[in-house]
Parts: structure tokens; sequence; C-alpha cells
């Protein structure tokens, strides 16, 4: 029983009051719910409208039936039970290995020793090396092992950066509204200020530098010590794809007013639009021509296993690269990181794999080619029906699929609706989406969960789920909602 | 290059300065040392008075040659890789799986769908299940899976505990002197307040209650709100395993201050005199006897998987298991860790086997028990060896080997050496430390890394590191520096 009189130490009002503050809607009372009614069918309920729980409110690639990558996943087990080894004739002639599989553990175990002992803080060197020539290849610029730090998935390496960076309660850091509320929670957790610039919804929500300055300048003359500037892209939860125009933009407004750029880029290879452009190839490019004018420029750029084609959330696996922080700076990083330990080792190895993946005439090439591609069609497929469907529902809004694994479409709700919201004591899009959550099990998240300009109404939704009956569901839902609140 | 005009948006002197105050000296500048000296033996450099790197200054298993448990691996190789499972006859007939191994992994598979999904933040509902059973079974009490976080290692389950205890910088939290750094570094970065109570050197690193209730007082008086007390039972660095009576006293002392317990019991398998008892069954024992008294002690209390003949650090798995605490603070402990996402899932399944191992009977058991009793064994062995060495030494005082992976001896320095510490700007024990790991390779932690009473030295080492060779080499350095120093 929860009580406020002294009878324990801690109470609701004498806790950490950041923590208290901080909002993290993904994984909220909504996504609750949904395990609730998840865990009611798995005991043989039949009381519900629905049969299944469809959780679209978080990028889970695997729990909605993605496939791990074989390849992958044969290293590991190689990793994980290394006499397995000893027995190659029966890995080659009866389960299906190839050469090269075995290469990669045997590379892998020499590399970590064992994935059951902690690697040095920041990663093993050697998978380190391999994440350096992967951005070399990719960029065509210089990258070096020191600069990467392999992290516990790129949320670990954003309370790494975000701790490094606000030094108190006059700290701002610019994030891009709607965001992935990680940022806004660990900048409540630090006691930072969220200095938010909006994102142009009528572009395929792109920045705007006008908007980025003008959001600058405001927390600057209220005396915000503003410090960093954090960009996903492509976006979560929007799904924009920036430019070359629109990272060079935001490189030399960062210049200019000394603000480091944290570059969200888990979602390089969710591209359905357009190519992927990495804030390091732009920086690098522009330092090349102008040295002098973005030699100090400061871009920490992250990655991650959890998404894309590898979709290994579970495993909890990424890295950041530094460029051009004080080497000061940097060791406070470290020992920041080595209080943690390391990343867990096995999903150091996914990195390694996810960097340096089967080459074409290897003998495991032509199986991960089939299935990256698979993967990737699928999701492009989805993306688009779903956005189809929104497209065609009453008072929806949605911008074309580019990237990530997410839509962000604008609702138009009844006024009714938003009164019975107003009863409810919800935003008019959260009571959306626990209705639609009751009525279909399908779980999305409100705007309100990532922030949107006043007025507007959305939600987020993945294209993960596999089939197209869930959408059905949706627009169902859809029509009956408009119905009953019109 | 370093540089502190105003050119970058960080610098040492303006980022977090709680990050900066934060001491982990156990992978501080002794273990970067110790990796480059690693590195350059790799590379067959031959001008070291040493050949190989012993890191005795981390509890790192595996990278000192500890095997994993068989079963824990073969169970993992199959989740990694469930096709495995359709070649059950290969498996077994070939790879020396037993059946068990295939229900275990086909078990967990069916709890977490795949290891790269996400779970639930708090962990896989099954594998909690399977943790509360455990505790029930330790205990003889009982244990709800609610009440239970998995975590990326114990250290994790720190962080989130000490994040939602500490309120401001007037919040203390009573800590053991000798302790593990992570307390007193995630204070610092926490901004709050570490209150020290020195352990009884002469009772075996014991807790005195007199010394705890001192501490206490001093803090309170000065305004402090002290709102903890941390326990590491079997203690780290010191190696002492708490009796019966001792936990009382500090339960009852909490009962009456209204102090959250963190007991730290991810040693409870490394005793090797009397035996573990948790803080949990003490504390339901107490309030079985006198319910009114003790019915809102708040205790959270810690494993891993990281220690004990498990030994699977890198795989960074955990738990803890609350009792007492407000629902509603609860609720902010879930949110916070829901921000991270969840634990390792195979992390998680890690935990499972730790708490769930094969039962007598079964057909892995055998090994298990072997493997198990193996590693005991060894480890109990060259505590003895490593203790009756320092015994020998020259102004070298060491306590009984009683749990945990540690040995604290205390040294007697010689002042000629105290003035040479001096001279380098280090203190003496770190001087020490420095010239045992250039002379010898063997890499330990200076006693100031953990904390100890003024006028006195000590320093840390494990005792996992196989075979004598190395403690040879440790007396050998110890006589030539009281020589040189005398």
């Amino acid at each position: 029983m929860s009580t406020h009189a002294a009878v324990r130490s801690l109470n609701i009002n004498n806790i950490n009051p950041h923590v208290r503050a901080a909002e993290y809607a993904v994984r909220g009372e909504l996504a609750v719910r949904a395990e609730e009614y998840r865990a009611k069918l798995a005991k043989g309920c039949t009381d519900l409208p629905f049969d299944k729980v469809i959780s679209a409110n978080i990028g889970n690639p695997q729990q909605l039936d993605q496939k791990p990558i074989t390849f992958f996943r044969q290293v590991l087990s190689l990793v994980e039970y290394p006499q397995l080894l000893e027995k190659e004739a029966v890995l080659l002639e009866q389960l299906g290995y190839k050469s090269d599989v075995i290469e990669r553990a045997k590379w892998l175990l020499k590399e970590v020793g064992s994935v059951g002992a902690y690697s040095a803080s920041a990663g093993a060197p050697g998978i380190r090396d391999s994440v350096a020539k992967f951005l070399e290849r990719r960029d065509g610029f210089p990258a070096d092992p020191k600069d990467i730090y392999l992290s516990a998935g790129a949320s670990s390496g954003v309370n790494t950066l975000l701790h490094i960076i606000c030094a108190g309660p006059n700290t701002g850091v610019l994030v891009p509204i709607p965001q992935y509320p990680l940022y806004t929670a660990t900048l409540s957790l630090l006691n930072a200020q969220c200095v938010p610039y909006y994102l142009d919804e009528s572009k395929g929500w792109g920045t705007d530098l006008e908007a980025i300055k003008a959001a600058h300048k405001k927390a600057v003359d209220e005396g915000t010590d503003v410090r960093a500037i954090v960009i996903i892209n492509p976006g979560n939860p929007t799904g924009a794809s920036l430019s070359v125009e629109d990272i060079k933009a935001v490189i030399d407004f960062a210049a200019q007013e000394k603000l480091v750029i944290m570059a969200d880029e888990v979602y390089q290879t969710n591209i359905f639009l357009g190519e992927f452009h990495s804030f390091k190839k732009v920086l690098r490019s522009m330092q090349k021509d102008e040295p002098e004018k973005y030699k100090y420029v400061e871009l920490a750029s992250l990655h991650s296993i959890s998404k894309g084609m590898v979709g290994e959330c579970g495993h909890r696996g990424g890295y950041f690269e530094l460029c051009g922080f004080d080497p000061e700076v940097v060791e406070q990083i470290y020992k920041f990181v080595s209080i943690s330990l390391c990343a867990p080792v096995v999903a150091q190895c996914v990195v390694e794999m996810m960097v340096n993946p089967p080459k074409e005439g290897e003998p495991s090439y032509e199986l991960y080619k089939q299935e990256w591609d698979g993967i990737y069609t699928g999701l492009r497929e989805r993306a688009r029906a779903l956005y189809k469907a929104f497209r065609e529902m009453e008072g929806v809004e949605c911008q074309d699929p580019q990237g990530a694994m997410y839509l962000f479409p604008t609702i138009h709700l009844p006024p009714k609706a938003i009164e019975a919201a107003k009863k409810e004591g919800r935003s008019p899009d959260e009571f959306y989406a626990f209705r639609l959550l009751d009525a279909t099990g399908v779980c999305v998240v409100p705007g309100s969960g990532f922030g949107q300009k006043e007025n507007t109404l959305h939600f987020r939704t993945t294209f993960l789920a596999p089939g197209t009956e869930w959408v059905g569901r949706i627009t169902k839902f859809h029509k009956e909602f408009m119905d009953e609140f019109r």
C-alpha cells in the first residue's frame, strides 16, 4: 500500500524529482495495457474483440516475426559454445554451416577471448577496428578505432553523451520535435533543458534551419547555455530522410554556434526514398573544402544493431564515433563508460558482423543477400500499404514513407472526441490510441509522447507487423470512431 | 589537441562536473597501462621483464581461463540459432548435447520469443518467475515475480536504485569503506553524498554497528538526509562474509532510522568460510517474529551472473528484488528501467539457468556438478595459496579468505617508499601498485581506489589467475621493493 506518512524512507514526494519528471510514452500506460491484453489472450481469454495484440508501439522487429539473419546467428551459436568448432565436419555437412561462419567465429573468439569475459571498456579492440574500416568504406574518409565506443544499444550511447554534455540546469540541448522520447527523458533525468525545434511536416518532416535558429536564439536570449543539437536521421518518429543540403546547413550552424552534433543514425539502412548521407561524410567533405572553418566541429554519431535489417534489439548493441572532441573530454567519456564496465560482448560480436557482413563470392553471401533483401522489400511494401490505408482514412494525413520503421500520421478528430478525451483526463491523441487498442489490440503511441505542434494530433505506428489484416482493423476502427464522435 | 580556448562547445572545465568528480580506479590509469603492456607483448615485444600480464585488478573469471559451465553455453548456442533444434539427433548423438539442454532451450525460446527481440522492461515474465522460485527455495519465504527486475549486471541495478534514492546534494547514502567504487562513482554522478562507514579489519572486515551509528549520526547532525545503507556481502574488496547477527543488527538499525537497505549479494556463492545468509531471509524471519516493527523495511537485494562459478560477466546480466517499497516509488523504478528498454535477453537466459541449474538426476547434472565443484575448489585453493604467500611477506597482513574473489591485504611500506611516492605525486599504495605492474605484469588496485582508514595502505587482488607462478612474481617483487626502500 502506498502511504505518504513517514513509515518508509522513500515515497513519491521525496524521491529524485528528475526521475519523476521524466516521460517515456513508448513503454507507458498504453504499452502496459497491451501487455495485459496479451497475457489475457495467452491464458485463453475470449471476451476481447480481437485475438492478437499487435505491438506497433515499438520498433521490435523480431517480436513481429522478422527472422534473424542466419549468418549472424550461426556465428553466435559458435562463439557461445566454442566446442562446436571441434566438430567442423558435422557443422559443414550436417548442420548447414558454411566455412566463412566458422572462420568468423574463430576470429571473433580470438579477439574477445570468451564472450563471457568483460571486454575493454570501449569494446574489444578488434571489433572497434572493424567498425572503423566500415566507416571508411561507407564515407570515403579515414576513421580511427580509438574514436569508436561500443555501447549497449544506441540508448546507452545517448545516455553517455548527454551525461558529459549536461553540466546543470542551465545547459540546453536542441532536440527535434517530434522526437524519440529517450532524449527528453534523459535531459529530464539530468535536469538539463530541452530546447525544442520543430520539424517541418509540410516538407516531409525535414529540418527547417530557420526553426532551429529561432529556437536557439530564443533559448540563448533566455540565458540558456545551448551546447548541442540532436538530429535523428532517418527520423524517429517521422521517418524523414535528410538531404545533403539539410545536413550541411545543420553542420554550418553548429560550427558557427559551437554546438556538439549528436547524429542518431540508427535507421541508416532503413531508407525507402533517396539515399542515406552520414553526418560524418558530409562534415569531412566540408572540412576538406574549408578546413579552418569546420576544424573544431564536434560530432558524435550513433548506430545500433537493433534496427535496419539486423533487428537484434534484444542483444543490446551499438556504437558511437566521436569526431573533433577535446582529448580531455574524451578521457572523461572513457571514464564514464568504464563505470558500467563494457557493452554485452555477444552484442559487440553482432556489431562486428553488421559492419562486416559476408561479401560477394563468400559462401554465406547468397543467403545473407536474400534474407536482407527479403526483409527490406517486406518493410517497404508494408510501409506503402499502411501509407495508402492512412491516405484513405477520413481526417488523416500522412507523409510519404522515406525511412526508419515508422509512420507518423496527423489525425483530425471531431470536437466531440476532443470533449470525450477531456472528460477522461486524457489528451485527444491518447484517448484515440486507447480506444484503438481496446477495440483492435493494435498498440500505437500518441503523438504527445514525441511532442507535436500545438493543436495538431498524431500517432506513431511501426510498419513491422506482418500481413495487412491488422491494417484493416485500424481502418475499420477509425471509421467507427469518426462515426461515433462526428 | 586539447585547448581551453573557446573553439569547441565542450572542454574539461565546462562539462558535467559530477562526471569529472567521479572516480573509478578498477579501470583507471593502472588498468590502462596493463592493457598497453598486454598489447606490446601481443606484438612480440621482448624488452619487458615479464611475458604475460595478469589482470588481477578486476573480477573477470573467463579472461583468466575459468571455463564457462557447459550446460549454460550449450543452451545459449540453441537459443541463438534455434534451427539447430530441428536436428535433435545430431545434437544428441554427435555433439554431446543432453535432452535437458534441448528442453531448456525450447522453454526459454517459448518465454522470450527471440533473443533478438526486446523483452518487457523488467525482463521476460517466465524468467522473473524462475528467479522468484529460486528465492523461495533459497530463503524459505515467498517471493513475487513482480518484485524482480532483470538488469544488465548488478551495476545497472545499482545505477537504477541510486537514481531513485538520490534527490539532490543533501541526500546521503551510507557506504562501507573499503567498497567497490561503483557506489561512490554513482553517488558522484548523482551529486549525492557518500556517508562512509568503516569496516572492521581486525574482525575480518565485518560490519561494526557502532561505526555505522556514528557515521549516520554525524551525517544527520550535519543536516544530511541519510536514506539508504549499502552492504556488500560477501564483501568487495574485503572478501568478508557476514554473520546472521551482523545482518540483524543492520536491519534493526535500518528499520529504526528508516533506511533503504541495498544488499549487494553478487558473491553469494563465493563463500569459503561459514555460509551465506541473505538479507531477504533474515528480514523475513525478523518480520515473522515482530511484524509491526519491521513491516516497512525497504530492501533491495542484487545478484549477478558475473561472479560465482557462473562468471559470465561479458553477458551483462543480473537482477534485483524489491521488498517493502512504496508502490508509487516502484512505478517510478519501472519507468526508469523502461527508458533503457530491457536487459540483454541472452543474459536474461543466463540468469534463468543460474537460478535453475540442472537438478540431481537430470542428464546434464553430473557434468554441471563436476564443473561447478572444480571451479569452486580451484578458487578456494588459490585463495589459500595467495593468503599464505601474503602472510609470509614482510610488512604484509592479510585476513582469512572468507568469500568473494579478492584479498585485500594491508601493506606497511618503509618511509623511503612513501617519500618516493610523494615525489611522483602518487599515494604510496598507488606507487607500490605501479611498481608491481612494471616489474611483474601483475595488475592490482591500490586500496585508495576503494577507500581505507587514514594512515593505512592496502591493495586488492583477485585470486582468479590460474597457477601459482604469478604469486611467486609478487613475492619476489615485494622483497626487492622492501630492500630498495628499507
